[in-house]
């Protein structure tokens, strides 16, 4: 790994300063009126998913400067170094290859390419066994009932997948449980049959203390319920690369599917993390999700820059995190399936990009990820849009919307469109004070009162927000839109000149949540350190709990 | 309504400014070894709630001069007014009452308070009815199933309250729908007997969109499954202030309860928008988490400033917004059962504050409300906490932590408390390179190896936050808890100047999306000021619909 050149050493960091500077007080209906081909030309398209980004505050001279910025920072290569199996995070001396996990062909890394087809067929019959009914419990009933045990990565994709793939489901139910707090499993397991339901336990280090806990209850649930320890081979299977760990647990390495070092966690919903949604939705199904991913990734590796879906929306990060101070970036999906995408997209941009030093370990004194955040459509104009729409902070908003539904309800579904282009619309052209004061007038109120209450309703407009449409929310669009923001998020990580594959702040919560482990069960491990306010915390649960 | 100096008028605002200056380089290990009674000092307890702000950037000269602005912009007075009916809500005119909703004695409202008891008594016979199994469908089945039909503050309330008392839930399931996407109505509907069903239409004004719509089509569903119109009586009830339009869907006065212009839809969970709640755990249930709430109005009411919980967590608020430029709260609750609270704080918070003029209508030109966010411990940890740790932003977090579980499972509750503590009190330490270093080295790296990697592992500390314990999670301490938030909420209205009951941000998106609406159903409402981006985009769904 080279250390490239940082952010604000590149040469198109001033011009673009300059530029934020002008764009900040610039009318967005000024520029469409500048500019009669905006709405074509500050347009994308790749893989079944349209980005509109011309509501964005950018001139074809930003957009230009900003594709300079991603030349400059060696964008390019950095997209090549990831399909090639560069060790590209450098930290932890690997290559980042889910690309590889729904590729169709090895593309030079021939050896792990044989890997992931060995386990992508053990991975199908797994999954069209139960897809389709052909799996029995240990009292010969059939299994009706997969969950999926597993948090972080090997929960937040698949669960995200299973609920936008609703529409394409089959006879078997998928559940979700991450939570070490016991009533996660147990408000599960209570509307469950143990004769036909079946685990899949999602770790790849098989040490991940909130599934193994929540992993041994299931297995107490199925031995109270009346199963044998070898009868539990036919309800609990594995994803992971701890073989012997899984072994001792009491899975047989026929049950475990492989994880590999050179996937992370939070890429890995392409691998055998992603079992129970090809169980939920088939073979057939999962494959077209996976080809889905595989043309963005081909769009991603392939496009002019000026054409690259993810590196645009990379650069809109770029551009407003570090040019326009925003701190935060709102994604909301006008599609009820869609509803957990935003919490997917937490751990895959925040987890990715939360870093304060370079990949070559130098303190970084700019902006890196923003807070994400959002919900799905209609349900945030209700809640938070006030915010959106009159609150004080800049928040870039990316509208996702289907343009059709899988439901009889066209009429309905057309109001939500009709909500999620207002909305786009709404933060554009905002209300003037004069326009606010007519409609007032227009209700019927006095001219005193008007004047008094018009400048609560002004919207100062010009708050910048990109649509992404796709014909349909099926397997291969929903596909593409996660490897969008994949790709997204590894080009942010380039252009901030940090890593994007490790988690390296994550590790010392650990560590003391074991030494308080320790005081809250027997004492073990008190030692002199622990701070005053943990101690009266810690006294405060020995009260409670006396 | 008299205007009050805003906030950077205030006198003590210029002493804070530098305060915070010295305060951003505060270790706060080295403010806990410099005042020994930091761990007792910086708390306060209310209402079966614990505050502890010790790991806060605060010093006892902090708080005082906090406190002392909170004196200056009047919020003493502020408070008096919200429970004397004094018109808070300036710009509608109207008091904002909710606390009356949960009031055992009218403190000066008697009317109002006439009206409250009498709903609040009619309440309590439906919801007991449905709660006792004593109300039957068309067929003569018990319903077993409410529907609560409602977005915004007539779903997030009730949907948050229902789902943390689950371990008080009697037979009764309670479902909630709110998204005018057809698919969640129709994934609700797909798992229910509509003989076995009850629906709660909950519409202020019986005219939100979403609301409505979803009510139609559920109307549609029973008279489908075989009822007649007229036995659609068993199976709506409304909340509503608008009988007339409650009436016009079917549903007849005697099934219909009351809200009131004076409590805002966010504030109303405690009055009969909370019917869905009190169906699931009963009426005496119900009953407690009004009175929890009700002990937290006694405080704020009446305590100290120094130990007003709301007071002092607003107070921090506005310290990390307007003094240290934070744009965002970060709000995590250990308890599964809590995931929903983030949801309910962004409404509550986003749309309260997020507001850019002043209550008499004055520009303002600080920051208001903050981004709040979060979700349910652990399970950020494993997606989004590596941005707290190591990220370049200032998030201050709110742990909220029930010492006690409802479950069996003490161990697995243990870690899920160890966890919380830990968190916390990792913000706060942090760890220094040569602490990495050590720590690499134990693990049998090299000398150079440690030196190469140590700087990813540092972690800078000194990260705000605060835990909020509690004994356990139960009616009392749920009601307290969101009572808290909800004056809290209105301090930092007060401290900032604005009006927190209003939304006037809303409503041109709802004027738009009607005009929008009309193009794509029969191309009425065209006209020439669309802009072209959203004439290319009601194109792009002509031809997906085609």
């Amino acid at each position: 790994m080279i250390a490239r050149a940082l952010l604000p050493d590149l040469p198109a960091y001033n011009a673009l300063e300059e530029l934020a500077k002008q764009l900040a007080s610039a009318s967005l209906q000024g520029l469409f009126e500048a500019d009669p081909q905006r709405a074509e030309t500050f347009t994308a398209s790749a893989a079944g998913l349209h980005l509109d980004y011309s509501k964005q505050l950018l001139t074809r001279g930003a957009r230009a400067a900003l594709l300079q910025l991603a030349e400059q920072a060696g964008v390019q290569q950095g997209i090549a170094d990831l399909f090639d199996g560069v060790r590209v995070n450098n930290t932890e001396g690997r290559p980042a290859l889910h690309t590889l996990l729904r590729a169709s062909s090895a593309g030079g890394q021939e050896d792990r390419f044989r890997e992931v087809v060995t386990a992508r067929s053990r991975m199908q019959t797994m999954a069209e066994r139960l897809h389709r009914g052909e799996h029995t419990g240990y009292s010969g009933t059939t299994i009706t009932d997969v969950v999926n045990i597993g948090i972080g990565g090997s929960d937040l994709g698949p669960r995200l997948v299973t609920q936008a793939l609703k529409p394409f489901h089959g006879r078997v139910r998928c559940h979700y449980v991450s939570n070490v707090d016991p009533a996660d499993l147990q408000d599960t397991l209570a509307t469950l049959n143990p004769a036909a339901t079946a685990f899949i336990i999602c770790s790849k280090s098989f040490r991940t203390e909130e599934t193994l806990a929540n992993g041994l209850a299931a297995r107490d649930w199925m031995l109270h319920a009346g199963a044998t320890t070898t009868e539990l081979d036919r309800h609990f299977l594995a994803v992971t690369t701890n073989l012997q760990a899984a072994r001792d647990f009491g899975i047989p390495e026929a049950n475990c599917l492989p994880m590999w070092d050179w996937v992370g966690g939070r890429y890995s919903v392409w691998s055998a993390v992603g079992l129970s949604c090809a169980i939920a939705v088939g073979w057939e199904r999962f494959s077209e999700f996976l080809a889905g991913a595989e043309a963005m990734d081909q769009h991603f590796r392939h496009s002019e820059p000026g054409e690259n879906l993810p590196l645009l929306m990379s650069l809109l990060e770029i551009w407003y995190c570090n040019f326009f101070g925003a701190g935060n970036h709102v994604v909301l999906p006008y599609d009820h399936s869609l509803q957990r995408l935003p919490d997917f997209l937490q751990q895959l941009t925040m987890e990715s990009n939360g870093k304060r030093v370079s990949n070559s370990g130098e303190l970084l004194h700019y902006t890196t990820a923003p807070v994400l955040w959002g919900s799905a459509g209609t349900m945030g104009q209700h809640s938070f849009h006030q915010l959106l729409h009159q609150g004080t902070l800049l928040c870039p908003v990316d509208f996702i919307l289907p343009l059709t539904t899988h439901t009889s309800e066209q009429q309905q579904h057309r109001i939500l469109v009709a909500n999620c282009l207002a909305q786009s619309r709404t933060l554009m052209v905002g209300r003037s004070l004069e326009q606010a004061r007519q409609a007032l007038l227009r209700r019927g109120l006095d001219d005193e009162a008007a004047a008094t209450l018009a400048s609560h309703l002004v919207m100062p407009g010009n708050r910048p927000s990109s649509v992404i449409t796709m014909a349909s929310l099926n397997p291969g669009t929903l596909g593409a839109l996660l490897a969008l923001y994949e790709h997204r998020t590894y080009c942010s990580g380039l252009l901030w000149g940090i890593n994007s594959f490790d988690q390296w702040g994550v590790e010392l919560g650990k560590e003391i949540s074991t030494d308080i482990l320790g005081r809250l069960t027997d004492g073990i491990g008190a030692d002199d350190t622990m701070d005053a306010a943990t101690e009266h915390l810690i006294e405060r649960w020995r009260d409670a709990t006396r």
